[in-house]
């Protein structure tokens, strides 16, 4: 298949909006990956997290949470490439090569750096410059194919704009130039209905369990209306949450028994506790395993140290090449030594 | 002594402005430096010099210029160090470090940036983000002083604000404010007796010699005042240009002659010749060794190696010990392998 890459961003505990809307297809594609290939790379952006976060002991919580979460829920490690971003150091040095083709403009352009300074982060140069990195993130690895939300297709255009530039500048095919695909995105609402976000503080933790879980899925929002009442499932947000957990045949039934009436909102809660468990009731115990137990605790790093002497290689084979195009037969040497 | 640090840009052939502005102190202190405590470093800036030139050949045949000027005038590249940027690459990773604490306003208020693109260099990332690469520079190596023209001031305050922003954000000494000094910079004028400048095309090359000397210094502007003319020292380029090179006695005794009269500007063209024969001379046949044998080649290239092994290392303790700040422990340990 035409190779993938997707970053991961480590912001904490993820909650089921990231499960359907991002994980979950990682997971498939790591388990049709061709590891000869080298045909599927995930990788978990720490570099990108300094842009807004500055708590060293959150930061590296939330790297083992991620890496630890992704494994549990099935990502194949011996398929896919699975790496911490900051594992490649080649990444900074492509950047920079394309900060020098990249004009001002390009990124005064960017959506992303405007949305998140109006939402309050502090304006620093990380931030206004991550496309750059996200750019050379991806063409590091000659990837054919970003999956994307809606939000992201700017990014991978503006790193389309940086590989013409690059190779006009120097006069060669150096770089690949990837191409962004739509992913599904299912609308995941939140406890209160929105959007569901951490930021929101409306999400609901995968790995959420027995009392805990009841407490934050009690918590979704309801109404007066009594069990009996016939209702249109489409406005009920826990049978929204509900669906994201059902098969055709059980959504056909679903919504033939509210829309009768007879289904309380208990009735659609105490269902969401039963599929969370049984969906990700053996993944809770991998992940706290990964976590808790010094074997756990090496195994996660074992298989990220692993996944990072995959993708190395494959960045300084790249990056030599620019290097070459650019003037600098000393740096290229160095990479491939 | 506190520990020195320079970058040299690699833009051609260094000219006499060069000499007397940077080469002729940095020789200097490269002589008295004390190997074991690497307290003086001299880096070429090849990274930065991508900010304005994509041409493959010319920045690797400015590269090597530069390398050749430096030995050939007498750097002392057993006591200092003296090395390439681009052999250096955990800079470009302390980059991005420092960018996420470093507020765009400060980039905005940079005088060079303005400067640059005014003059028509085409406004690149890379041009605006230079202070950040060139901060990494300085504090990789913790560099106590910067000596700086007046124009450089600027940027190493810059760097003062992104230590205290890094330390700050993370809690600690990690990195070490760096001071500028400034350097004695004569006024060096070019052939039309504006300020030497290769971008003006009236400069004078430092190892240029027999005819090819002859004419460029014949290029000297002069006015249709005799020789027996008494004259203003002062008010004659080609005096000035002279006076360089002088020590007290030869520059009381030619003004005096001067203002006397009987001094013609074939005279003080001659004696410039004959300054430059005499300081330069030995210097010409050694750049040209480096830069036409194969030994030369070889001991050009072992030299920057050199350094490099020297710097590298310097470079990784600090880096390692910001990404321990930050709370990336797995790219500590790759530094410190």
């Amino acid at each position: 298949m035409p190779r993938h890459l997707s970053g991961i961003q480590p912001s904490g505990l993820p909650h089921i909006g990231n499960y359907f809307g991002a994980i979950a297809q990682h997971v498939e594609v790591s388990m049709t990956a061709d590891p000869a290939a080298k045909d599927a790379l995930f990788f978990i952006a720490d570099l990108h997290a300094l842009t807004s976060l500055h708590e060293r002991a959150e930061l590296e919580q939330h790297v083992r949470s991620i890496a630890a979460s992704y494994l549990a829920l099935g990502l194949d490690a011996e398929r896919a490439v699975f790496f911490r971003q900051s594992d490649v150091p080649e990444v900074t040095e492509l950047m920079w090569l394309l900060m020098t083709v990249t004009g001002m403009g390009l990124l005064e352009r960017a959506h992303s750096y405007k949305d998140k300074t109006a939402r309050g982060l502090h304006a620093n140069v990380g931030l206004f410059t991550y496309p750059v990195l996200m750019a050379a993130d991806i063409v590091i690895y000659d990837a054919d194919v970003v999956p994307v939300g809606h939000d992201q297709i700017q990014h991978v255009e503006m790193t389309q704009d940086m590989v013409t530039h690059f190779n006009t500048a120097f006069g060669g095919e150096f770089l690949r130039r990837p191409e962004w695909r739509l992913s599904p995105t299912p609308k995941v609402p939140g406890k209160d209905g929105a959007k569901m976000s951490k930021s929101y503080g409306n999400d609901i933790w995968i790995f959420e369990e027995g009392k805990a879980l009841k407490k934050s899925v009690n918590g979704i929002v309801t109404d007066s209306r009594p069990p009996e009442e016939p209702k249109d499932p489409d406005g009920i947000t826990s049978y929204a949450i509900l669906e994201l957990f059902l098969d055709e045949a059980e959504r056909a039934d679903w919504r033939a028994r509210i829309t009768k009436g007879g289904v309380g909102y208990g009735h659609l809660k105490g269902a969401i506790i039963e599929k969370m468990d049984a969906r990700f009731g053996e993944a809770r115990h991998v992940y706290r395993e990964l976590l808790e137990s010094e074997a756990g605790m090496r195994r996660l790093e074992e298989t990220l140290a692993r996944g990072a002497s995959l993708a190395r290689p494959m960045a300084q084979t790249t990056l030599a090449r620019c290097f070459d195009a650019v003037g600098m037969g000393n740096a290229a040497r160095r990479l491939r030594r």
